[in-house]
């Protein structure tokens, strides 16, 4: 029996009896698996889910839930949203960079209100209605947000904003709705789902991928697929010595978004034979200032008493940027007209009579902040902000007193997780690193490089794992390359 | 016949006949591969060269030559300087990060002395004097510079400050005279060239690599090892598909440092059977604004009219900043007294009466680099910086008539080259995904991800290259596992 972190794959002929046989192996069972669970089973497969935890859900069970989909959802339109493909493919292309995938990118537009139909089809259930407040889940069950800072510079001037985070309707807890109601379509498709299985590798014949090896139950257990094996195993957030190779930021993120199940081992199971990798370097870091969203009134600073980025725009950029950037060291500067205690109880750590004074008590570079806040103050005046694009609603002359959160990681929560991984094609097909498939081997979600090559909005973890997840179990059903590439 | 893209790895059953045997093959004839060569040789292998341009060099010979050795060699006690081993130690782990390979660090310092001693053996001459003008190649023939921002914040406040940068003795194209040497030693070893010789992929036999495939001629040939195969093929700043994956912000480097080889081949070929890699992101960048030193009186900023760095620091990290976290858009703001063009004729592109009127020729934000101006004028009428703590001597108020060097991405040059490769030990040996060494292959250089994990001082690589490719050689050549180990 090999160590369980022994990833390297087994030969078929090193098999002496399987303990199983279908046609489709899917390897994780959150938001990409039960995707392609479903459509492998749909396709006519038989499919079994190995999930290493003792049931459904994944990451994708404990996150917010958002679901990034537009160019007119039945939600948009309710909600009084115009938006177009076209607008949505250009605030992607703008926004998942640098150097976004065009390809996924474009498929993940042109499948969008189809793949929201999906979602109603799997029972998922949306309260179409708009909740300005915030681009986090709501409190109430609101079914739209703004989740990508698509209304703030610079994408305001890139595409037409609108909203596009779609949640099912639930209060709270709407990541684990979205996943009840997939894995039960899921199996109600007829995929069999095999619990408490932990798949450590790959088994391979003549350089096809035939099925997986690993424990059930503390036992050693050989799964053959006589089609293919879709990986949908997570991302590396909670394998600290992947993250120390690959984004060695992320070691310092201090809650990090996922199950202990992101270790990577999906990745490294499939780099063991050969494939390739990309965007290793790539996380999102939700650092959660807002709500309440009169917080954007105020000035992040950094330990240099900098601004570095537009406060209105999305949280999710302004935590990468603070955690790769900034080395986790930022502030938030408000005025008593725009403070209140935030949602998560951050409150201000400091409060003085002048920015002098303030400046002297956070131990920033005499005049740093003073010279920071006067520039601010100068164009606020005016209702502008040509240093960093504030949009005019939230920009106005920060008053005495003044005061400063925390949002230094320790006192403030940054929230990480990976983006990197396998090279997956549109359909699924994992690739070696000549670019060719590797026979027999699928993968989608975080196991994969999705569409954000870096830059991020909320909802599109979930989007990609579904929406590539359902090609990557379609392309695994089917029974030759050619009857996969016409699918 | 095989696309020469493809690195897949070759059974060696499929070989019908080897074109040729010896006890170790060494893939790449630079720095990293004459020193794994000429070590291989004098341990008492048969030991043949692959180099697929028409001789010996590799990106080293056309580089500045600097090797980064310390601890009081021969030449810094010559000229004067005390340096530790200690403060080489906190030196690298402070200025090698973040999450500097410390396995690495401690046995580069270790043994720095010694690999003086073997650089002199291989008939490599040194001119035991100092050049303080700059933090590359000197004009004249001096062997010792500050190539690391040892002198400057923060590393000066980490460990006693000592140059280390030693140079070969010639008047400019030092990497050139360095590598003739090195070459002739690996020759004069016996080690055996074949130049035109593109190495393609590995061969492997039961999970052990025996030799190589590749191209001669236009001729497919078949190489066997019966001792070991050393990557030292470069890195891959010339593939502009791995940049795209692993570090795209080095797409844009407008002289990238290397040769037409560094295509990552080396790295592909490995990872094309599972090895690990790490530190695919990092990349040195080059950004040559010194000498003259006198710029530095000048103060970096960005496109939003911030200072970014300090300004005495190590170029390279000038670069790293411009290109990863400024997107390669910084100026030099410079006064009368401090102005002279470049060495590379880089002069001010704007000149103005004022700060503001600078500002606004350069179509900066109003206000922002009066602010900025004002700012570092008030602490440097005090001989103070404590904003970003640039050395007293550096710091003076900036007078009127004032202006700026353009030092965006075109106007001025930025020269990147990969860090990151192959996860290798210290003795050479390629690691798998699992951490376990893969039999028969070793690897050195910028194949391999080395002492530098992000942050870089020029001499660090044709340091580690020369180090650690003698390690890896004589890894290769030794019979067993135990034997390389003790050696």
């Amino acid at each position: 029996m090999r160590e369980p972190d022994d990833v390297t794959p087994c030969e078929a002929a090193e098999i002496k009896a399987w303990d199983d046989t279908v046609d489709v192996l899917v390897v994780g069972f959150g938001a990409a698996g039960s995707a392609a669970a479903l459509s492998a089973a749909e396709a006519g497969a038989q499919v079994l889910v190995l999930e290493r935890a003792a049931g459904p859900g994944g990451a994708a069970a404990l996150a917010e839930g958002i679901v990034y989909l537009g160019g007119g959802t039945p939600i948009q339109t309710a909600c009084g949203f115009e938006d177009s493909l076209d607008d949505m493919y250009r605030y992607l292309m703008a926004a998942c960079g640098p150097d976004p995938d065009e390809a996924k990118i474009a498929r993940y537009c042109a499948e969008s209100l189809g793949h929201f139909d999906w979602l109603v089809a799997c029972g998922v259930p949306f309260d179409p209605t708009f909740c300005a407040e915030t681009s986090m889940a709501p409190t109430g069950t609101e079914g739209l947000v703004y989740s990508g800072g698509e209304d703030a510079y610079p994408f305001n001037e890139v595409a037409r904003p609108a909203p596009r985070g779609h949640l099912a309707k639930t209060k709270r807890a709407t990541g684990w709705l979205l996943m009840q109601h997939l894995a039960a379509a899921a199996a109600g498709a007829g995929a069999a789902v095999s619990a408490d299985t932990r798949v450590d590798r790959l088994v391979v014949d003549d350089g096809r991928v035939v099925g997986v090896q690993g424990q059930r139950f503390g036992e050693t257990v050989s799964l053959r697929a006589r089609r293919g094996v879709v990986l949908t195993a997570g991302g590396f957030i909670f394998n600290d010595d992947m993250l120390r190779k690959h984004c060695p930021p992320l070691v310092r993120g201090t809650f990090k978004v996922g199950t202990e199940g992101d270790d990577g081992r999906g990745i490294r199971m499939a780099q063991a034979i050969g494939a390739s990798v990309r965007n290793m370097y790539a996380g999102e870091v939700s650092l959660p200032i807002t709500p309440p969203r009169t917080l954007i009134h105020g000035i992040l600073i950094n330990a240099k008493g900098q601004r570095f980025i537009n406060e209105d725009t999305y949280m999710g950029r302004v935590g990468q940027s603070a955690l790769y950037e900034q080395d986790g060291e930022v502030y938030l500067i408000v005025d008593e007209a725009s403070y209140e205690v935030n949602w998560m109880g951050l409150a201000a750590t400091w409060v003085c009579a002048t920015t002098a004074e303030l400046e002297s008590e956070m131990g920033l570079p005499t005049g740093s902040l003073q010279a920071t806040v006067d520039l601010y103050n100068r164009h606020a005046a005016r209702g502008e902000d040509p240093v960093f694009h504030k949009g005019p609603s939230w920009v106005r002359p920060l008053v005495p007193p003044i005061g400063a959160i925390d949002l230094r990681i320790g006192p403030a929560p940054y929230a990480p997780f990976t983006l990197g991984g396998l090279e997956a094609t549109v359909e699924g097909e994992v690739l070696n690193v000549v670019g060719d498939p590797i026979p027999g081997l699928f993968a989608a979600g975080r196991t994969t490089a999705g569409v954000c090559s870096f830059g991020y909005a909320s909802g599109l973890s979930i989007g990609d794992s579904t929406m590539f997840g359902r090609f990557a179990g379609a392309s695994a059903a089917a029974l030759t390359p050619a009857a996969r590439r016409t699918r």
